[in-house]
């Protein structure tokens, strides 16, 4: 913490009643420009809107709606060369932009408040930004989905065991396993796809929460912006923050299905398992232990839920109870979307990396799908299928088998027909069919499941779904 | 907690390998049906579909399937009656139906589960029902909305201040600020429809996890409970409750609203507001206090997103790195989604109980809109309009003439045109013409904006926007 | 929901004021009863307290203050044997029990409410009810301490493979891992101590929010109801939360605990690990797979921090900018505590349970615990140790070993010595008396290091830490 | 983000057996030196204290730990004189320390991580920089106290309305208000004093997760950093961050305090209260609205704990499921906790700045405090003194009596005796004794209440408990 910083002088903008300036800890607790100059592009793009439609609606003169826009542009250029000065005591970065217009053009620049307030500026600026976010969140998802699809079409005949508790339970294929997060992603995909609907309206000429007298054109400056529409009522305009609310909410469910398939990068990893390699690119060493390679990038993309629900926690706990319209607790906004974006963006380009760099272990997988009694399914439902048990005696029936099998140290196949007769003695030579792993995968082949040709199917039509004519 | 239950056989289903019961404490932090048999009508629905479908693609035959339906008819029945005996040694909705219809139908009942298996069953179920909660929500949200329409069509003239941290900042009308609210449930309508839209996928023919070798048809079952498609990885389909989570994000941000507008109704029923008056219908006495009128009701609506936010919250850290496909821990996903879905319906129905009840004050609104120098920016903007003067600029004489008024005792309005003139000496008489309360909202006429008429509009606009043809 | 309560007559407690019952919803948000009966044993016992007080300063006589405590006994007994019938309609526990005690003793008992409040009165309740249950809570924790230290004991030398990154990092024994939970429980019951002192203040005789007229005596009841002392503001006495916000917050980091371990072993009963062995008890079938196993228990053990936290997370928005004093917010106060501690106990049941049920497979931990390089550190210490290698060179040297060690498919035991000499040319044939996981482990013998000695040491001095003298 | 960082070669810690660098996403996800600079004090304490047990322990040599010592003390300077260059290559603070180390001593800093890893090393960094944190925490809700208290010292006797359901309850002062604050901040500093002791333990020599062979003296160290004592399990030692998820909760339970007064702060400054004034030190204007001062430093401190509870929910999100030792995951424990500390550290200081700030107006409280009926209670305490009725049926009397005033347009004190005795035929004149407000407060005596010299004697008696001899 600062607490040497002298004290300032009142703020200028704040009018004549103020004679003193605000103690240091309220400028510290007040400040946002140390994360608000995010903002500075939408900021910036949202008073250019403004200001022609001024001019457009005859409110201010052409000529200080162009020495404006060119006040403006010089701004930009500024910030983004990193020549732009930003001050604490300016507050935050519509008071930094402002400041420096009236440097530059001199009185007109105070013309461009004209007909707005910070509330609508500020909303509009984060609506902007949020959609930004949006869109660069839908690329780095369809980035991943294009990964796994790879990997998918990759290993559509892979075998690996299908685990239910964590224990095995029917062999699946690799590739079907990520086409499950194919899916997932998708509708995750599809959240903020609907989330962005909401974000992109307009908030501008709300004012500071009741519209204004002066004759303004919401829908230019919404067409300029490219919302699709104001906002129908201008205390919501200024008051509302579901939108960051929603992002965030489509982010934490992100967040959690990138730490399932990151849990089981980390699984996958682990020697018990030993299914997939992944390469340095991924993994780290030990400063102790020189034998290792950690998959601390699947570590922390499992960890990432936490600090983006989290976020949405914050957001959720400081919009409860809050009366209309702007209040200052609203100021807490911004932090915790900055934060998530970038720990979801950092999330979903580690995993799609992991998942391009990641190869499979197709023995140790195949090994694992053929033990643990993985096809006791297939013997139930050939014994329903064939001889016409209820799914629920036969069910019965194979329990007792794999009891004894197990207590002969056998798999099922191996048990011989004459033991597999003692539980049924219907059963005939034709059940050792379904006993195998690969026979057991390649039968699941109704609409959905892991046989291979289905799962080739799956992915032809998941790209058709998701990547084609996609442009985010 | 109870702990002298009997101890208990294996549970039968399990197969003949389990030669002891599980133990009390395994009995009491294992079952279910607490909980789940609120499942009952789309359990029975989803298995009606599915022994159809057994019997249309010949699995099963007419005969069973038959037997079967009669048989969960009977139990739909039962259970509808009170009749029904529930028991937790048979852990869950799903076995205690299946036990139930093999002592009604016999052995036919063990062919029900072919080709299913509990993972997509109560996959299937949960779905359904969040899809029917997602249904009453929408009522309520629609109900809510139209309470808040007719309070603000009779409020399209009522002044009120406008709050920004909670200051007087400029006069609105009571019906402007009711029409904030319906755009906020406007859009949580929304978002519930764009989460019906992904919960309506039916998981039915997963099976366990990697799909069936039995030829099913997962269209016709998807069709006959009215689900949109199959879901298109079985995997995926048993391991996903991004829905419910998503239920409860949109729950979250609703009860956010709601908090909001109850927090608004506690106070404009405190006597420092008095904006309002509840009848004895929503508020509550004392025990030891017997003048007290409480808004009990709206301080409960207020508390609610405690619970949503937990439950939501709940729910994605029981996802957080979960690997595939079903583990027990998904057991915890019904527990918040019914305790938020009802919690959220209470809130949302005693709202709209409030609004309908709710009865303005308009004489100590209007006196409250007047007051605190509400009209300053309106002198501003006739400074703007009038002189040409920037609105920094005018902002700053604005400011002056206030801190002039307050230290004089005055409204804006009684300060003498002299008095004005030293701070801007181009005002002219004109000027009072905009310094009342109801001036100043009368002229804030762009679009979104207070004036009555824009509310009027709003109020029509919104009508056929929200209400029109709706049957959610 | 019930929709189909009939309407009921104004709460006679409320005073004259209400010539109309409130609105079915508002019944239906408002009453308590359905959750708050749990207080009944504190609510009778708070008020025998509060009457005898009562009569000893002579503010009621002693003819009055028999005939409550007996009426009491007699409610206490009707409840217990469940004879009383509690009314919805009578909202909470207070109401019911104070109804039936004037049918009970007529008007007499309308004077024990005198010098006292619904609001001092609730909150004296709760603060009883979370000092048993932080009570039931620590004998569960000390129970769960119990059986860690029994297998912990069993397993001082029992070798099997420290994990970082999920990657076998150094070989320790299985008893001092479990030691490593004893410790973790023994600072969460800590935690849960240090609470007690905070829950256990009487705010009885705060009255509604501002003390009393009358001349009571609050150390009398104080004292009467064992807490430490009166709190010493009745504002705060009648507001606070914080007592129950502490209770889950300590719940929810001990919830954190038990899902790690819990975490630990549904990875070691995967076929992949097989470290241990869970009986019938705690695992369960499928109803599909008739040859699984699954860790039920471990799995809900390791979800129960999602609905902990959230019940935490639900209070504390609740709390969130809550004025003072007693608002009905408040009311959503004891259902996350009732929930949380459920929840909590029957994790901490479970696992204890567990940890009792586990069968060590010593075999394969130790198989595990010497590969993957696992003493590659103490290869790096010995070079430090005999050669004066500064570590991080002996880092270097070691990690080349491995390389080379990993490509030849040798463990670093069975790489021979002129192998080893290319990497450091002065290493001799005393390294591989540290080479094996035996010696390994045997030769940590830092305090709190995994050597058989220092666990075997350590569990005498947890039992005495823990164990001894404990009345919880 | 930056996506234009060179490639980097292998991290030369890691061993030989990297042959190529991770990716650029691996970098950015992994590395920590942007916020882990934070430790850099404590990170080469506990190095000095580490490498001088080394030397006493004859593990390295005098002169090596000499030159050690000298190099951290060297690099420290270089630090806080901002000279030093931070890498984010070398990823850590750690690193960051270590290779400027190498730079200046040569390969003697090699033997300072002899026995140590970076797992305890960063423990011990952790714990060492929360127990400052805590200190510092203590400090300012000491200083919060104080503040309150001298408020409190003044305003003893000022009245005020209590408040239940923000609808006015019974007259208090609001010295004794601001009492009800002393005693929860008062538990919040328990709450952070019994954290303190459970972080106050020693992970060093816990090694990388099993201990180590050499002969380390973990007291020496725990002493040398005024650690209570060493941990006592290693695998414990580096997993254990319930240190820091103790001191989020205790935070987010403090910010909760914090935000209930800032509440009230706010409603007490908004014109229907018009109870305090706040200068411009804490209030601010508005770039619309010239009129306005806005209470913004009490709307942040009121929105703190949606971030505090956020880092919390984060934190344990993150920690649920992990198993044990060190998983990279936990990297994710300090920025919650930094961003927690800064956040509650701003809120206090600013709620002290504006306790000390406020400047309360009597008469307006005083008018409050008298309308609303608020002395009904009183009157029907008097009537359960005077004349023994029982409080419930007073209770109706005096419900009927605030019917007729309200119908009357009277406050109690104005009805007539004889109106009154139409409800109670034996009331007497002396009742108008107990219905003001300022006899209402002084005659609540009892052990808490507001009477003006209860709340003296409380003010005096929390100097002493809180103030007296601190010293954080």
């Amino acid at each position: 913490m600062n607490n040497d910083r002298p004290a300032r002088p009142a703020n200028p903008n704040w009018g004549g009643r103020f004679s003193e300036g605000p103690s240091e800890i309220m400028e510290r607790i007040n400040a946002s420009i140390a994360f608000d100059q995010r903002l500075y592009a939408q900021d910036i793009a949202a008073s250019k809107a403004h200001a022609q439609m001024l001019v457009s609606q005859s409110i201010i003169s052409a000529e200080d709606g162009g020495a404006i826009a060119q006040g403006l542009d010089t701004i930009l250029r500024e910030i983004e060369s990193g020549s732009f000065k930003f001050s604490a005591a300016l507050e935050d970065i519509h008071m930094n932009v402002e400041a420096r217009l009236r440097e530059l053009i001199g009185p007109a620049a105070g013309r461009l408040h004209t007909a707005r307030s910070r509330n609508d500026q500020v909303a509009t600026d984060f609506r902007l930004w949020v959609r930004d976010a949006i869109d660069t969140t839908d690329q780095l998802l369809q980035d991943l989905q294009a990964a796994l699809l790879d990997q998918a079409e990759a290993n559509t005949a892979t075998l690996m065991p299908g685990f239910t508790h964590l224990q095995t339970a029917q062999p699946v294929t690799f590739g079907h396993h990520l086409m499950a997060y194919v899916e997932m992603f998708g509708r995750d995909r599809g959240r903020f796809r609907d989330c962005r609907a909401r974000v992109n309206e307009s908030p501008l000429g709300a004012a500071a929460l009741a519209g204004t007298s002066f004759p303004i054109d919401r829908a230019q400056t919404a067409k300029a912006l490219a919302f699709d529409r104001p906002m129908a009522n201008s205390l919501d305009a200024v008051s509302a923050r579901d939108f960051a609310a929603e992002y965030l909410a489509a982010a934490s469910i992100t967040a959690t299905h990138v730490s399932r398939m990151a849990e089981e990068i980390v699984l996958w990893c682990t020697s018990g398992f030993d299914f997939i390699e992944l390469t340095d690119a991924f993994t780290t060493g030990s400063s102790i232990m020189p034998q290792k390679r950690n998959p601390d990038a699947a570590e922390l993309a499992r960890a990432k839920p936490g600090r983006i629900v989290g976020s949405l926690v914050g957001l959720l706990t400081v919009l409860k109870g809050l009366p209309l319209a702007y209040s200052k607790d609203m100021q807490e906004d911004k932090e915790p979307v900055f934060d998530a974006f970038e720990s979801l963006c950092l999330g979903l380009q580690a995993l799609a990396g992991m998942v391009r760099d990641m190869k499979a272990r197709p023995t140790a997988m195949a090994a694992a799908a053929g033990a643990q009694y993985s096809t006791a399914t297939d013997l139930a439902d050939w014994l329903v299928r064939m001889l016409g048990m209820p799914f629920r005696e036969a069910h019965g029936v194979v329990g007792a088998a794999v009891a004894h099998a197990a207590k002969a140290g056998q798999t099922l196949a191996e048990v011989p027909l004459d033991d597999l007769r003692k539980f049924e003695p219907r059963i005939t030579d034709d059940v050792y069919s379904v006993l195998s792993a690969e026979a057991s995968a390649a039968s699941r082949t109704s609409l959905g499941g892991t046989a291979p040709e289905r799962v080739q199917a799956a992915v032809t039509e998941a790209r058709q779904r998701f990547l084609a004519g996609e442009s985010a």
